[in-house]
This record gives structure tokens, C-alpha cells and sequence, in this order.
């Protein structure tokens, strides 16, 4: 069953190389990676790969060093994994040097660095059948934003597991307590319910600190009746799962009341918008208008949401910018937000799956709106 | 004070670029970054930057969007900061165009990608004077690699605090625990002796498992009389530590005593050659050798040890190829070990600072060749 899935996918990409006319793909990316072979390691940092993949029109390799190759045996079934002890250049062109090589060999753009590109090419260019190097972008990641069955099982297992940890999370904050102090309860709360870990550091933003979209914990104490914003995600199964909410310990100070509603509004209109056909664009503004004609408009500077599966941030974008046609398949956030600098911000953000009518909340919460 | 180290190196960098002959550097790289600016942000992935640098001559430029603006600016003291809303190549085109534009642009080869510089470099031909973009490699992690004195009392606390972790962790192992539980515990502990985060995913690898150099913890129960491999590491104001033990829940089995003995020699022989104008390949020789003579070259694939600092990797690199004299306020890990395929293996890691004379351990910890 597994097998199959890998082989489907690869079926997919071969057919995007006939499209593109290239002769074999050079896999760097670690979600594409894993997408495509099964192979789990991350990359530590971008200098630091754990392995790539060489897919021709009929091979599958991994090429990795001695660190990585046992686990990718045994995690990467369908490719011969290929050890090098000089670095991917040496261990990637000694590769195609052996038998059949590709002439054009498609690389992705946006992962390969300037200063690898340069050197590859280098090296490429000195093989007795000299090989061209095609730069592509987004191939797997296209692939990857329309969901299968079973990622979108997995990644429904992933956001229950996350209502789970928002639930405990906010039954365990009270005032006294710091930012800091409850992102480590996130941390502790999403292995206790199983997860592996969480999808990204724990945002927990209190009183003006809320007013920071991607703001970072620190040792700042909640107090009563301000907005502290949870944004909170897990990782299962390599899966992940993005949910925020905006909780007061106490009573939301008056114009809260007003900013809250809006956001809300906002978010349900959106959300019931979506469906199989209709251009993210006019999701976003769906959202968006409804905050502006609040008059909030300028203190929504971020787009209206993302995809969501290997990776936390994905395709589809939902942003006011470049329209797509959103697919049956697809895993969307929608999440709007009013941020009101040196005072405070609101966020709401529900995970959903489009399905062939309209859409299946991935974070189904029941007790969370009562505010 | 703390301007006054910025100030330090900015004046290094810009030596740097007179020698380069280029009128202005673009640095995208987060430990770089924050080492020149103080901006603490770090890049959830290589397509999301928090923000980059633009340093000419006599300017600072920090350039982000507004989800980081706020903090950039209380960050990055002395730094104008520039928030863009249509992506990075926008802003800095626009940037360039406004004012004394610089004609030789430095960007960091191993950090931009190829598509990014191709886009970058596509807009920067446009402008009314054109820019020309000039490949950079490692100009300030070269300075990262010399520890200022506060970067040494910073790297010094970090070892003390991930030594206590160490120790209660090593104090908690028990027959029975699985893998996973031990990593999380790590992971606890971090928390509790105050420091921010792991500096990397803890690696707990027990049994087999521990020939694995890179294993990620599973499920696997700890049992008796195994070799567990702990390879810890913390984050305290931003600056890591790494060290690493192996040790027996029992007694070792006998080849282990063996195996274990050579990788001790091996790290003290290495320890002991370490000084200011010492090449770094014959210290990974010293150790290396002993390895070797004692029947177990095959079995230490990677190289001796490390540079540690803002980021958990980074130069000098202590391996068979490629020397470099080491020089006063390096810091570097020792690290030998010795993987027996199918049965397990032992790796003991310490962290140290070069000095005028020798080396100060960044890791003390007396317990731990009781062994």
C-alpha cells in the first residue's frame, strides 16, 4: 500500500519531467524528499542536507553520506541509496558519470544555492557526456498541495491531536503566569497526547505583545481581561497542523469586543467561501473587505492563510496578491487578524480541508467561539 | 557597550568589503544577521526570511515586512529599518534605487538560492544604475569563527547549563524508559536550568541504535548493559553548546570496554594537541591514528569536531581534508567514536575554547569518566 503511494507520486513527477523536458530531477528539498521516497531526516540547515534524490525516467537514488545511509535504506525503499564521503558535487556527478546519463538534468531553483548551482555546473561541464542544468520550481510542491486520502487522514489525526493541546493549554493559563512559561506547557502537552513535536515554536503573545504577528515568547506575566494569542501547531506523522485563538482571562477590554467580532465575522464569511473552483484571491478579500469596512484595514498587514501538510506553510496562498483556483484536495488556514500596535492584536485561525461541496474543519473546536 | 561590539564589526566587515572591492554587502544568513545587527529573529525555512542586512559604506540598513518591523527596530538599534509588503527583491531593488547606489553588491553565495539571485539580478540591470551582484563566501563566518570575550563568557554559560542537563539526564536513565522519553526529559530539563531551547533535537541512542551516528530517539526500550549515546546541546542568549556521553545502564559489555577506551584515548590524545597554530587536520590525525592502530579506522566516518557558537555548526571544521591553523578564541568540539554496524557504537564529545596556551573546557564535568 505504501509502496504504492510512493509510485503514484513518482508516476506524477515523471510525467511533470516529460512536461518540462528534462531527463532526470535532483531532489533537495527535505518535505519534497521525504514526499517522494519516505526518507524522514530533516536538514539541520540549509549548508547541512541530509541527502537528495537523482530520479531518472526509470532509477531512483539517494544519495546521502555515511551518517544518513542506514536510516535511509531503511525508510526509503524504492531508491538505491548511494553513499559519498566528498560531498554531494563529487557524489552527485560520479553518479551521472556511471551509465546512461541525462543530458538535462532539472534542478530546484529555489532550494540549490547560488554558490552550489555554481559549483555543480562546474563539475557537470567536465563530464565526458557534459550534462545541462534546468532550473524548475515547485514541481513536487504543485504535487503536494492537493491532498490523498491518506494525508488527509493523517493531517485530520494531526489537528485533533491540536484541539487537544489548545484545549489543555488554555485551561492551564491564568495570570501570573509567563508567555514563556506557557509555551513550554504547549511543548510538554503535545507529547503528552502523542505528538511528536510541535509544528513550530509556540506563539503565546499577551497584551501588546499580541500586536506582534510572529512575536516570540518571553518572560512577560498574562494579566486579566487582556487579549493573549495562541498560535499553536503539532507535527505527526510528519504531518502538521496550525490553529490559532485569541483567549482573555477575564474580560476583554470594550473595543476587544469590537476587534474580536470583526475577526470572527471575517473568518466565517471567508470560510464559507471556500470551495472547489473559486479563486484564493476572492477568499482573501472576502475576509479582508469585512476588516476594512470596520475600519481595521490597515492593521491587517498578512495574508489570509496557507497550506498545510508536510511543511506548516505551503501552497495554496490565500493573499490579496496572485490568484489560484482553489482544489478539491486542498488544506487551507484562514486566518485574519486586527493588530493594533503598542496595544494589542486579535488572530483566529481554523485549518480546513476543501472538499467536493465546500469544506471539512481539520480543527474542529466546539467550545472555542463561546467568548 | 553593546553598540560598541556592533560597531566592532561592522568595522571589521567593512575592511572585509574594501578588500573584496565591493561597495555594499546583502546578508541574509539569521546567525549572520543577528551577529552584526542583534536582530534575534530566526527563518522558519530558506523561502521565509525574517529579514536581511544591507550594509554599505557608511549605512545599515535592515530591510523585513511588517510581521517583524516592531521588533527589528528594538533589536537592531543601529540599524534604519526598511519594511517592505511585495518580498525581498522589491525592497532592496528599491532600496538601491534610492540614493548613492552602490555598483559592486557582495551577496552570500551559500545562502541565496539560485532562483533568487536570478530574480535579484534581473531587477538590479534594470535599475538607472545598474548593480553588479558578487559572490561572497564566509566573510562574516570567518569573523563568527574568533569568540570576542563576551561571545566566550556567553558559549562558557551555555556549557555549564547544558552540563546540568547532562547530569540530571544521565541521573533519570533507566531500564525501561524508551528513547523518546529520555529526549523529552532533555528537553524538560533545558527548560528547568533556564536556558531557551535545545540548540538541536537531542540524540538518545541506545543498543543498536548508538551506531547510528545521527539517530533520531524512537521507541526503543533502554535495557541493561548497552551503550546509550547522548549527544546533547542548549541555546542560552542565543549561543549553543554540544557535547556528548556514552554510557552503560550496568556494566558494558566486554568489547565495549574496549572500544570505549580507544575512543577516550583517542578524544585526550586530541584534547592535548590542541593549541594556537596547531593545523586542524593533525589534531583529527592524533585521534584518528589511535582509532586506527586499534583495529577501528573503518568504523569513525565523520570528522573529529566542530566550531560552536551562534550556530551549533559552524567553522573551524576539525576533519581529514581541508586544514586550517586553529588561533586563540576558537572553539571547537573534540569528538571521536567508533559505530559498529548492527551492534552499536560510542561517541564522547567535549566542548572547548582555544587559549593562549591550550584549551579551557566549555563542558567540565568530572563525573563522567568514572567509567
Amino acid at each position: 500500500m505504501k509502496q504504492f503511494l510512493f509510485a503514484e507520486r513518482l508516476a506524477g513527477l515523471r510525467k511533470c519531467m516529460l512536461e518540462k523536458e528534462v531527463d532526470a530531477v535532483w531532489i533537495v528539498q527535505s518535505e519534497n524528499r521525504r514526499y517522494l521516497s519516505g526518507f524522514r531526516a530533516s536538514d539541520l540547515q540549509i549548508t547541512e542536507s541530509s541527502g537528495s534524490l537523482l530520479i531518472t525516467r526509470d532509477l531512483c537514488f539517494l544519495l546521502t553520506d555515511s551518517r544518513y545511509s542506514e536510516e535511509a535504506a531503511g525508510e526509503a525503499s524504492g531508491f538505491a541509496v548511494k553513499t559519498y564521503s566528498e560531498g554531494i558535487v563529487e557524489g552527485l556527478s560520479g553518479l551521472l558519470a556511471e551509465g546512461r546519463v541525462p543530458s538535462r538534468l532539472g534542478f530546484e531553483k529555489d532550494y540549490v544555492t547560488w554558490g552550489l548551482h555554481q559549483e555543480l555546473e562546474k563539475r557537470l561541464q567536465e563530464l565526458p557526456a557534459p550534462v545541462q542544468l534546468v532550473p524548475l520550481s515547485g514541481i513536487v510542491e504543485d504535487m503536494r498541495e492537493i491532498k490523498e486520502e491518506s494525508e488527509a487522514a493523517a493531517l485530520r489525526a494531526s489537528g485533533k491531536m491540536l484541539c487537544a493541546v489548545m484545549e489543555a493549554t488554555i485551561g492551564f493559563m491564568r495570570p501570573g503566569l509567563t508567555e514563556r512559561e506557557v509555551a513550554w506547557k504547549v511543548e510538554a502537552l503535545t507529547r503528552e497526547v502523542g505528538a511528536q513535536e510541535t509544528a513550530f515554536p509556540p506563539i503565546v503573545a499577551s497584551g501588546p505583545n499580541s500586536a506582534l504577528p510572529h512575536a516570540v515568547p518571553t518572560d512577560r506575566v498574562l494579566k486579566e481581561n487582556e487579549p493573549v494569542i495562541l498560535d499553536l501547531g503539532v507535527k505527526l506523522d510528519g504531518y502538521c497542523s496550525d490553529m490559532t485563538r485569541t483567549v482573555f482571562l477575564g474580560e476583554p477590554p470594550d473595543d476587544f469586543n469590537e476587534i474580536y467580532g470583526t475577526v470572527r465575522r471575517a473568518q466565517a464569511a471567508a470560510l464559507e467561501a471556500i470551495r472547489p473552483g473559486v479563486e484564493s484571491t476572492f477568499v482573501d478579500k472576502t475576509a479582508r473587505d469585512i476588516i476594512q469596512d470596520a475600519g481595521f484595514g490597515p492593521f491587517f498587514g498578512h495574508g489570509l492563510g496557507h497550506g498545510v501538510g508536510l511543511a506548516v506553510h505551503e501552497g495554496p496562498r490565500l493573499t490579496p496578491r496572485k490568484s489560484v483556483a482553489l482544489k478539491k484536495g486542498m488544506v487551507t488556514t484562514v486566518e485574519p487578524g486586527i493588530y493594533i500596535p503598542g496595544k494589542g492584536g486579535v488572530r483566529l485561525e481554523e485549518m480546513v480541508l476543501i472538499t467536493g461541496e465546500g469544506i471539512e474543519s481539520m480543527t474542529p473546536d466546539p467550545k472555542v467561539y463561546e467568548f
